[in-house]
Order: C-alpha cells, then structure tokens, then sequence
C-alpha cells in the first residue's frame, strides 16, 4: 500500500509492501547518481538487491552503532561524497535501522545545502517510527540528536521482509515506538499487540499512518509532535544512565512509558504485552543519577518539563511538571498501584 | 529605513540605517540567551556596543579568514553552544563579514535542528549581499559553500557607520558585489557609481533592495537567483587559481565580470568605475588552470554551464555554454573588443 505524507512541496510517497524491496523504482528515479548509505551491519543482500536496480550507483559503508552518529561519521560521508562527484541533482539512499536514516539524512540535507534523500528503512524501529518524519541529527558527546536538520525524504520503501535476518530482540525494540503510537493516538493498534500472532506488516502501516498524521500537522515539532516524546523523558535518562549496551532504546521507552500510564487496568494490559515482547524490567535505578539525566537532557533554563501521559489507550494529556514532581514519580516507581 | 523580505513564514525585517548599532532591539528581542558570534578581527568596539544591550549574551570568537569556514570551527562552535546551554528559545548573532555570517548561520540552522538566527554585517560585501538570502555554508578542501543550509536569518541590522573601521581595499571589494547586483537587475544603482562623491548607504539600499525580490522568488536557488552568480564562474576560477591572499572574492569576480559583458560601451563604463574603486587588473591567467577550476567548481556531469551575460545595465541574459565555449571566452580576454 501506499500513503502520502502531505507537507505541501514538502510531500512524499511511503510505499509499505512485502518485497518492496524489488521494485524501488516505484518510489524513485533510479537513473541518476545515486549514495547508498548503510552501516557495515546491515545484511550485504538488501544492499545488494537494491544496488541492483540503480546503474549509477555507489555504496558507502560506516560502523554500526549509536557511536557514528557523530561529527567524525558525518564529514565523512561528506567527503565520499565531494569524492564521488555527487551534485545537486543526485540523491542519498538510507538502507538501514534510525542510525542510518539519522546520520545520511544530516548529510543529504546539508550537502551543496540539501539535496535528494530516500529512506529505506531495515529496522523495525526504523520502519515504525524514525524513516517518517524528516528528523535528521547526529549526537555530540551525551547530547542526543543535537545537532542536525528537519529535512523530509522524497519518499520512504518499507520492505517488511528485510526484517528476516533482524534480531528478535531488536524487533521487539521497535514494537514498542509502535505500541507508543497506539496509546498515544491509535487504540487499535494497541489491539493488535494482542493478537495472536503478532501481524507485523499491519502494525508498521497503522503506526506510520498515526505518526504521518502527527507530522502533518506539526512538522517541525513546535507542539503536538511532542506527545510523540511519550516515555522518552525517563527512557532516556535511563538509557543515559545504563548505557545503550544494557538496554537498546526502545527498551527503555517501554520502562519510561510505565511511570506516567496513569490507569491500572491500562498498565496492566501494557505489562502483559511487555512480557510477550520479552522486554527487560525496570532496573532498581538511582533516582539521583536519573534526575540529572533528565535535567541535562532538557537543556533549558525553564522550570518544567512537559510530560505525556496516558489514562486511556489511544489518547494522550500533556502536562507541565516540576523537577520536583517527576522526582516523586521516580520515588512512587513504575509499577506502584 | 526598514525592509521586509516576504517569505511567508520566513518573512524578515531588515533595518538599514546610520547608529542602527545603537538600537538592535528594534529588530531582535534581546532578553534571551544570545550568542555574539564574530571572528578576532572584528573591531571591539561594535561587537561592546552590542553587547552591552544584550543583558544574557556571551561572545564567541574564531580566527578570521576564509579558511574558518570549515568543519573545525562549525564543531567547536556548536559545542560552545552546547557549553553555554543554549536552547531552542535562544539565539545566534553574528557579528562580522560573509565568513562570520555564513558559518554562524551554519551553526544557528544545525543547532537543536534549527534555532533563530539574527545578522549584523560588518564588512561592506556582507551589507550590500551576503547577509540577506539565507545561503549559510563551509567549505571543504578546495569546495566553497558545499557544505551547508538555506537558513533565513530572523532580522538583519545594517549600519553602515560600522564601515569606518574597514580598510578602503575592504570597501572597494564589496562594492563589486552592489556594482554586480546593478548590472543584472537595476541601471539606477550603476549610475550612483558614477556619482561623487559615492552615497554608500544609498548602495546599500538598492543593492539590498534587488537582492530582497530576487530572494522572494527564488529562496532555494532553482532558478532566477542563479543570476547573482554573474562574474562568478571565472572569477572564482581566479579565486581559486591565485588564492585569496592575491585577490580578495570581490576583486576576481569584478575580473569575472568583465568577459561576459556584452556591449563594449558597458564594458567601458564598468572599467571606469573599475579605475575609480582601484581594482586590480586581470592577470596573465593560464587558460587550463583557469578551465580545470571551472569543470572542478561545476561538479557536474552536464556539458553545459549556465551563464549569465549583460548587454545593458539593468538586465541580463541566461547562456547554456560549452566548456569548449568558455574556454574560446578565456582565449579572446577580458578586455577585447
Ligand atoms: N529520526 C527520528 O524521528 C527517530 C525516531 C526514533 C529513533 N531515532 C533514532 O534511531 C536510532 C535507533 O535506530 P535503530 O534502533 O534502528 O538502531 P540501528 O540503526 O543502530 O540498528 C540496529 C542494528 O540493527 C542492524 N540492522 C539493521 N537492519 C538490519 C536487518 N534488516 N537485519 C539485520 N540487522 C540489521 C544495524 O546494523 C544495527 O547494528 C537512534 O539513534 C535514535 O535516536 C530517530
Ligand atoms: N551567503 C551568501 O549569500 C554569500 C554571498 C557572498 C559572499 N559570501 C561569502 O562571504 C565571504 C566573504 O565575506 P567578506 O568579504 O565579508 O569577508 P570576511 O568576513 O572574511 O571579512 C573580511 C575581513 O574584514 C574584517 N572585518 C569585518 N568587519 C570589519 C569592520 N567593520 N572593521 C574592520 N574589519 C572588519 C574581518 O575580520 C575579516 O578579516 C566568503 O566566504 C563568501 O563565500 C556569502
Ligand atoms: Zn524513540
Ligand atoms: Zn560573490
């Protein structure tokens, strides 16, 4: 199936179809100079197939990891780049998980100051969430996604069958950003988590159509694209605290998630589509080492922090809470009654 | 007086005017976090004067020259953004001439994925072009401005009592750009370069005045703001053949300018104007130097260049040359009849 994001000049197709893969000329002009980008993780066949519709193309690999996210990463494949004689009218191709997608699509939109960028995305996560949107950045030291653009694709290629040689725990990373989408915004997507078995392909399309609708009306994130964040406050400080080699980042969503899903029945519903997912449980945290996370990552002089919550599948509350108050959170724990 | 370029959303003022140092809040909110962005050379005393207005500001400098446009200075300033816990509310100032404006405007349209971006050109070059349009860019390795964004500037504050500090050879060099920006688009902002003595300020105005409804129709340069390139082709071969401790940017393309000025009456009046503002002739070039630079700057497979041409002042004509055609340019000279 096909959808459309509607940014007015800005708009473009995202195709989600099995085998998607074979036939990307659909989505875009494959006889033009063309930058594969993809971590040198990332399975040689979907490469491959993909090199093998586009005559005029290169591939350039860099490591795997939240780690390239970097400026290092980035004037490099600049350079490849300049070195490969790319001009305004070529176009970068993403193949791989939101790290790909992030750092190539800083480069698309600064290089000769934004050319073509096409996101074909590998990971679960990447095809539920972070291939849709325009989101482009890499880190600085612990500082996540700080330095980088909004820079939408020409088009986005959801191949769900690229997912065969993914990982079962990193699939279940993904399915949470899905699972995310539904309680914030979709309550049937939050059904088909209990569904027997899992249909995958249905929960990319219904978590994309919900995030597509969110960037339309807020593409640049300067309101509702923030309950997008639902989780991320604690997630991240968790992530920051234990380190990406512990926990991977849609495993610590999911912990983050728990503390502010304010109705039990609903927290318990969660929990068991926790367990199906084998998600790790919530650390035995030091809220000390958390709070500073959280007061670093808002980076903001302000004295609250605008947190989602949720009281019912598919609809969300924003609200402003003090460092204070979260402290409490932190103090109450995720899975106090 | 104050202008307005109409870009929609992107909408901007720009207030040009004698003292206009001495009431910048006029055009942007000064209590907020600001980063005074200048390079060492800049003299002290404007970058104080701005200062003092600006209660929660801190001044960042970098070496001056060209060769700060580059990934070093790009990193180092963010992270200095980051240091002084800049945030999406905050702002960036630059304070100097293109080099200042286009890197600082590189780090304001990156940081946070985009924060606002305020200028306040000092250099003449910088008043009469660069510091309107939103083209914000580094160089890499011998590639100018390949690196970068369209980043529109949220105020521009020209005052042109700031130019007393800068050397006459400074001047003359941005006033190519304003002589530049008459020959394609406006007779009348010609004939002030034949006026004595010279009304700087009213060059100003229209130069900015041209640059502005160019800008509107074209923000991203697809199409007519390509015109602003007259002069530019061989002049930055010159650039980049000589280097810019020989010539300074405005100096080659009032060079580059010369070979696609069509009509020999408009080629003298422009020479005259040349002998007034002490420009340096063109030297004895090496046609193949000057040709590699060309196909190098070009970084395209195309066989064709477009040119612009002037055959009376006020207006221009767009050339599709063959590097063949160029290269016949070069052999014929700039000042053939
Ligand atoms: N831009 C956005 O809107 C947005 C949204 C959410 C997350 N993100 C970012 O996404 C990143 C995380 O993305 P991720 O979880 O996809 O991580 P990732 O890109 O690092 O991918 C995880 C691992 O899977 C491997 N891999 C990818 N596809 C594979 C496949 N088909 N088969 C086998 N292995 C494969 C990769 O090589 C990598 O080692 C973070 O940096 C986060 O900030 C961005
Ligand atoms: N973004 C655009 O649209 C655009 C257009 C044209 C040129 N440019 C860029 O502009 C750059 C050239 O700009 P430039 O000519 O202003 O050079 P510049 O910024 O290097 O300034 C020239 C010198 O003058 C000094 N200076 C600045 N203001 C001064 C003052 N008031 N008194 C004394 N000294 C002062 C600076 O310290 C510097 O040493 C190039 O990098 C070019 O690519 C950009
Ligand atoms: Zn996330
Ligand atoms: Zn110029």
């Amino acid at each position: 199936m096909k959808m459309t994001v509607n940014l007015k000049d800005r708009s473009y197709p995202i195709l989600i179809e099995s085998d998607a893969l074979s036939h990307i000329d659909t989505i875009l002009d494959v006889n033009r100079k063309l930058a594969l980008i993809a971590d040198d993780a990332i399975p040689k066949q979907w490469i491959q197939k993909i090199k093998d519709q586009c005559p005029n193309s290169f591939v350039i690999r860099f490591p795997q990891g939240e780690a390239s996210k970097c400026f290092l990463q980035y004037e490099n494949l600049l350079k490849q780049c300049i070195d490969y004689d790319m001009t305004r009218k070529d176009a970068i191709v993403a193949i791989g998980g939101g790290v790909t997608g992030d750092l190539a699509g800083f480069v698309a939109s600064s290089y000769m100051r934004g050319i073509d960028f096409y996101n074909i995305p590998t990971t679960l996560l990447a095809q539920v969430d972070s291939s849709v949107g325009g989101k482009v950045a890499i880190d600085v030291a612990s500082y996540k996604n700080i330095v980088g653009a909004f820079h939408q694709p020409k088009g986005v290629i959801i191949d769900p069958d690229v997912l065969s040689t993914l990982s079962q725990r990193q699939i279940h990373n993904g399915l949470v950003e899905a699972l995310k989408t539904g309680l914030i915004q979709d309550e049937k997507l939050v059904e088909l988590f209990e569904q027997e078995p899992l249909d995958i392909p249905q929960i990319i399309e219904r978590s994309i159509n919900v995030k597509r609708q969110v960037v339309e009306q807020d593409e640049k994130e300067s309101g509702l694209r923030k309950i997008l964040n639902f989780g991320h406050t604690i997630g991240h400080a968790i992530e920051g605290a234990y380190g990406l080699d512990t926990y991977l980042h849609g495993e610590c969503v999911a912990m983050g998630m728990l503390f502010f899903i304010e109705d039990q029945p609903l927290k318990e519903r969660v929990l068991s589509i926790y367990k199906r997912l084998d998600l790790p449980k919530v650390p035995d945290y030091d809220i000390d080492t958390l709070m500073s996370y959280i007061q670093h990552d808002k980076k903001s002089s302000a004295q609250t922090v605008s947190i989602v919550k949720v009281r019912q599948a598919g609809t969300f509350e924003i609200e402003e809470m003090t460092y204070e108050q979260i402290r409490n959170v932190l103090e109450r724990g995720p899975y106090e009654k």
